[in-house]
């Protein structure tokens, strides 16, 4: 699982991804994505459940935090790139939300 | 309590912090720690005592997190630069550390 995601993998996991507000990092092979909630405390309880899929899975997001906003980067640093655990837990992320 | 720190306030408030590692922004009147953890759920552990803190204070940092690494900034936006509660949040988040 832990590969550089193909050409057709980008096709099927990436390309919904990118039409559900991810963008592609402009340094590196990573995606990232910006949430917005209502406050802090709707932002952090986001960041926990997060939390918990990512160390279930071992594998982490970069992520930062100010006050009601969530920015996250996804990307294997195993591989140097994306791979499918990145959509994996992009998915995951936007599933939360639900 | 959020005024901009006097001459005062920064020698007897931050210059402890600055001597406990915390350092001025390159770009802003705010301050600046990175904490290394164990592992992941470490470096979580500690941001969400440090959350329980900033939401009790109504005082929140800017942090980024990649995997066990957490980089804190701290700056009252209110008063465009550092009040007394930043370095009360400074020295909170210390405190976790201990």
């Amino acid at each position: 699982m832990t590969e550089l995601l193909s050409d057709t993998g980008r096709k099927t996991m990436l390309a919904p991804l990118l039409e559900a507000g991810w963008t592609l990092d402009a340094d590196r092979d990573a995606i990232c994505k910006t949430y917005v909630f209502d406050d802090f405390t709707a932002a952090f309880a986001f960041m926990t459940r997060a939390a918990l899929w990512a160390e279930k899975w071992n594998h982490h997001p970069e992520w930062t935090n100010s006050y009601r906003k969530v920015h996250v980067t996804l990307i294997t640093h195993d591989v140097g790139g994306l791979s499918a655990l990145d959509a994996k837990l992009a998915r995951k992320m936007d599933q939360l939300l639900t």
